[in-house]
């Protein structure tokens, strides 16, 4: 292969560092206005009245959105259940929800109004976290069920027994019988683990540009999903999905938090109001206000025999969804169906819950659950081995699945050598060998997901021109993470054409092939797949052709270099083909290629895992025992690529990875204070710094071809995430013997577990 | 036939009559520059000098285009021969010729930086008018012989003998042996009509919106033939196809005056030079400047039996082609090919010229090449008649063709009855019935043209959502003909769906399907079998998939309302289908549907014509003999539509192309002194007002379902233009005894006739 595993340069690498790049941001429409929300100051509170006459009457108001406009709406929404209204009717649910919209000529006179709009409301007893949510008589958040929101086929429903509760979903799974397991282990350990709520913070804000005429609805978005976005907005505005046309600029970054629905319904309630097309662009504490990372309660229970062999488990997870379900229940679902993690455990009992809280709605974030219960299995791993004085690497080695092997019955079995990342890991971080410094240690984690997503639809196309240049056409929204450099490579190896001869057409739900989202680390191998069989489709035709041409059988034809030979001859070019074909320069030919994941009802899910996103972590650090921060010294992360298409790309993305988890796992969390976050911005919650990062940090590609992409790739660059937390805890533990359960480990927390541990020292 | 035949609201009725529409002068962009053109004041002069730093160093200009930023480009282009420049070189060929464009911040910037370029010409003799072009030692318009240009795989050359003349092109056809014909004969006529240049005049002016982003050109353009033009474009500017991207908005109007390149390459080279978007507008009297009607000459000498059987003709026409080749060629092939009109006649002998001028360059134009001819022999076939003391109706009922003979051997025989139509007309207009009034009279024409164009390639798509809304692809531009409507209802039609289901995509070439172009009456038949072609190829995909879910064979399955059924049940919805296939309600279902003209050798033309665009005209003229003044007491067009997709609209069409000839036929030329055109606009050009419309006009559509369209349509609305100016002048006979062969028919031509008959009368 000429391209594929080439590290070529990014298609729009240029247009990105000269600026020129187009977001929706640098959308501009003529007529444009500008939309700002009004947010409520409370987290719970019944809104009695809302008067808005003055922000009407402020020349240059052109609307003004509250819920007295939304009668010609469905003006619930949301990902799992229709929960969420464009702005609050009866209540607010956490301090920044939306209460009303303006849009204006221009932001001052739209702040202005906003400032005008006059609000009554009765506050409410607020639940800020799980434990408050799911007291006896707590304050419920949403006092009603909601119709099912999905438009991706799932079925979610909280159980009848949880009516009246802050519980909205469950979800269940048991494997083997955990009660006899835990009868036959000789230890178990029961441990309870939590992480907070964190912000995706992507470097663009959510954006937004719509223009409804009467007719038809043109929406610019920041969306990660633009074809379920027209689909709701279908279902909200009560349009045939034909008058939505949805086009994505490039996007900024996404990790999960630009999918589904966010400030779009707005944006569009705003325009349809005004008759104008209207922006909304979000600051950035308005982006922490919308979206979130579900905060978790992890309590794990595992049996384990005396020689280190995992008997059995049991699982209670609750994930805190915020005043919105969003995608809550598919990330609860997935935490509990991943509570096993990479191991062997033949008895096994999850239940994981879905709780409304008031604070921000959590939804979709890379790892989509896995870290929630990785957080947990991995710290707990290095507990157990600790306890039976077990080498952590050898404890893991001793329960990893075998490649093959089922996770569980009906699944894809697991798809690749477990062991071989976890050994590359710890001889990379010098495992055997002892810590470099005092106040050091290190530590492993593996960690396993189902990659891919669910119900995964795709589509692609790739159009010749006579000319032989190429255009694709995909849904994967290009949103820094190169899949547009990676797919047209794609293209040119299967067309054994020069990379810059294809280009990336506009990503524009009218034209472009359906595509369910970019995410699931989904796009290397589904969209990698169609795009492939695209690919394909149109070299088929172009052979046929030039198999009458060259008076040769298509078997015995080649292609090299943007030219078909039969034989040692000269070859024929692309373009001498099709304008033959055509008579003419006009005229073009087009490839198409399909992608849908089968049902099956063997699976525990519906649909067996399109593939495993593997990842290995090793981290080496050192604490400063006076302030309690943790320096990485070193950190190395290993990704099961299958086979790396794009290199350079890869690496990159499992980089990324890891640097958002050490930030997650040092200095992250949504902090709440009389219900309303206080640190929704850059100085007060705590991103890493470039110093932040591992002094040294590698990152291995572990290729075997095994994935069910293109060439045996797989997709990546959640996994890098999943290690890093307890893999540094464990180091933690190791460096300076103490276990902390609670992220992030800020270094008061450290140094309390070290002041601590001290005066246990001291009592002993 | 629910859908077609009914005259349905046209899709973009509303967003045009409202305002909402979006044509390209509405196009805005972040930074767009405003360009203008400088353009020459002599008809012919070497360009000398040209010094413009001034204008550069003008605060607010962004770039300045002349002959020496042209380095980086192919300057030259054209349809037919590559032979204009972006902006002029060596030389000026007509006033008018742009010379220097200029990007600026605005409009006065812009003028004001035109106004500081200094130009030195030295004035060269000009040949204005096609006499001038072919006197002996004429100056030559072009010095050199181009490279061919045209891009549809036409080949034109201008034979060797004609090196060192204006002629830049011959077409020569025979049939039979034309001077036996003559000899043959009882009678011969030999007449020489002539008629003016007149100017396309679109309610849009040509616009275009250029980005050229340094990777890739994003062009907004007033264009009829999208795909055509990013060809060119991809020539001149040396980029590859899939770095052009042409964007339609809806059209003002085309007529064949926003055919092929025009005022884009001025645009792109303007936006490359600034790196800027960059719009250009043209006022009335540039696009007046820009392209042109051919004026011509035509010598017919037709030989008739003393039975009124033509027995043989002679033609020799000089189409003005200005300064500049355009389609003039393809047209003058053309209007040597219909020289025969619709008339059998055994000996035919054709040259017909296409001559340079220092004119405004004329090219394609609703007719394309018949009107010269038409104009020719209908006015003739009344002179034979008069001079045989026949009846004008009993003649040309004598020697029409039969439907199913041939027109020449290998091309499409007759597709109509001939006779059918001009007895319809004359029964219309009362042509056994004497004249109602003093100086009043009545006249009759036909004429026929091989409709839909050559070398057609075109295709199209449609895709279902799955709520059943459906998205049309179609390269057709919809410049006000209202081929979006019948396209739909084609769709609507073949999918048993209403057609506000149907949505029309924004023609975009780097998603579009691609098709050659909007023009020559083809879009009803050559879009129109692409869209039922692409419409039942989706309802196959449709059926076979509610076969499996009715357990129906698909040919027992019908579809009636949106739903599919299989006898008397309730059937199920395509919602229902679709959602159950992709097991949610993502996805998406896409037909597609093409057709590509067959070469044939037997061909005159290459190719066999597509269908045969056949038209009847008669009129009732009143003559004002003061004044010289022509009123159109009554006209009554036939057009033979094959079946009318959307009775309406056709009519609507039949009678906005009598308009134009009415205009052509009694005001419309193009004066020119001292070489430059002194009447481009609306008040010295004169254009028909409604006062000038016939009192009575009937418009008969004939529906025989002959055409090769879908249902058995046929293309119109070329057609109705050309039996007008030959039906008033032979009323204008037929009433005051005075034949005009020089168009237009003004009330001065005709006085001075009146004058010069009176005058006869009292000399005999």
């Amino acid at each position: 292969m000429s391209i594929i595993g080439k590290s070529a340069s990014r298609l729009e690498g240029e247009a990105k560092v000269t600026g020129r790049a187009i977001y929706t941001v640098d959308v501009e429409l003529p007529g444009m206005a500008c939309g700002r929300i009004l947010r409520s100051p409370y987290p719970h509170a019944r809104l009695i009245e809302i008067d808005a006459r003055k922000a009407r009457a402020l020349p240059g108001v052109l609307a003004v959105l509250t819920r007295e406009e939304l009668s010609e709406f469905n003006p619930y929404y949301g990902a799992a259940y229709r929960d969420q209204p464009i702005v609050a009717l009866d209540k607010v649910r956490y301090a920044g929800d939306p209460v009303a919209a303006v849009a204006a000529v221009d932001e001052s006179t739209a702040e202005e109004a906003l400032a005008l709009i006059e609000l009554e409301y009765e506050e409410l007893p607020a639940v800020m976290t799980v434990e408050e949510a799911l007291a006896p008589d707590a304050p419920l958040v949403h006092e009603e069920a909601f119709e099912q929101g999905e438009l991706q086929g799932f079925q979610y429903r909280a159980p009848d027994e949880f009516k009246g509760t802050n519980i909205c979903y469950r979800f269940s799974f048991k494997k083997g019988d955990a009660s006899e397991g835990f009868r036959q282990a000789d230890y178990i350990f029961e441990d309870t683990f939590t992480l907070p709520a964190v912000h995706h913070y992507s470097m663009e804000a959510h954006s937004t540009v719509a223009q409804f005429d009467g007719e038809r609805l043109a929406l610019w978005a920041s969306t990660q999903d633009p074809f379920i976005l027209q689909n709701h907005l279908a279902e909200i505005f009560r349009l045939p999905a034909n008058r939505i046309r949805i086009i994505v600029p490039y996007l900024g970054g996404g990790y999960g938090g630009k999918l589904s629905v966010k400030t779009e319904p707005l944006a569009v309630a705003l325009s349809w109001k005004a008759s104008r097309p209207v922006k909304i662009v979000h600051s950035v504490e308005e982006s922490f206000k919308t979206i979130t990372r579900h905060g978790a309660r992890c309590r794990i229970k595992t049996g384990v025999a005396h020689d280190g062999r995992l008997m059995a488990r049991e699982c209670e997870i609750y994930m805190d969804t915020g005043a919105y379900a969003d995608a809550g229940p598919r990330v609860t679902q997935k935490a509990g169906y991943r509570a096993p993690g990479p191991y062997r455990i033949p008895h096994m009992r999850t239940d994981a819950y879905t709780v409304y809280t008031n604070s921000v709605p959590a939804g979709a974030f890379r790892g989509f659950g896995t870290p929630q219960v990785s957080w947990a299995y991995e710290s707990q791993m290095d507990i157990i081995a600790a306890r039976l004085g077990l080498d952590p690497l050898e404890l893991r080695l001793k329960n990893l699945l075998d490649k093959g092997e089922d996770f569980t019955p009906g699944d894809r079995p697991v798809d690749c050598d477990l062991r071989e990342g976890l050994r590359r890991v710890a001889e990379a971080i010098g495992w055997h060998l002892p810590a470099g410094k005092p106040n050091s240690g290190k530590g492993l984690s593996c960690s396993m997901r189902d990659g891919g997503g669910a119900y995964k639809l795709a589509s692609a196309a790739v159009k010749m021109n006579t000319d032989g240049s190429v255009v694709l056409f995909t849904g994967t929204v290009e949103m820094g993470q190169g899949a547009h450099t990676a797919l047209s490579q794609i293209v040119a190896e299967e067309l054994s054409a020069p990379l810059e001869r294809v280009v990336v057409a506009q990503l524009d739900t009218d034209v472009t092939p359906y595509d369910a989202g970019t995410n699931a680390s989904s796009s290397t191998v589904v969209m990698g797949l169609c795009v492939q069989r695209a690919a394909r489709d149109l070299k088929r035709q172009l052979l046929a052709r030039a198999a009458k041409k060259l008076k040769g059988r298509v078997e015995n034809l080649t292609l090299r270099e943007g030219k078909i030979h039969a034989g040692e001859g000269p070859g024929i070019s692309f373009e001498e083909i099709l304008t033959r074909w055509f008579g003419s320069r006009g005229g073009e030919i087009v490839g198409r290629g399909f992608y849908q994941d089968k049902k099956s009802k063997k699976a525990v899910l519906g649909f067996p895992t399109i593939f495993w996103e593997v990842s290995w972590g090793a981290a080496e650090i050192e604490i400063d025992p006076e302030t309690g921060a943790i320096k990485i010294l070193k950190y190395v992360s290993a990704t099961d690529a299958g086979k790396a298409i794009h290199p350079v790309q890869c690496s990159g993305q499992d980089e990324g990875a890891v640097m958002t988890a050490i930030g997650h796992t040092l200095f992250e969390e949504m902090v709440y204070k009389d219900g309303a976050l206080v640190n929704p911005n850059l100085v007060d919650y705590r991103l890493p710094y470039f110093n932040d990062l591992p002094k040294t940090f590698d990152s291995i590609l572990i290729e075997n071809q095994n994935g069910p992409g293109p060439y045996g790739a797989k997709g990546i660059s959640e996994g890098g995430l999943l290690p890093v937390a307890p893999a540094i805890s464990n180091a933690l533990y190791r460096a300076a013997g103490v276990r902390i359960r609670d992220l992030p480990l800020t270094p008061e927390k450290v140094w309390r577990a070290l002041k601590e541990k001290k005066a246990e020292g001291g009592r002993r």
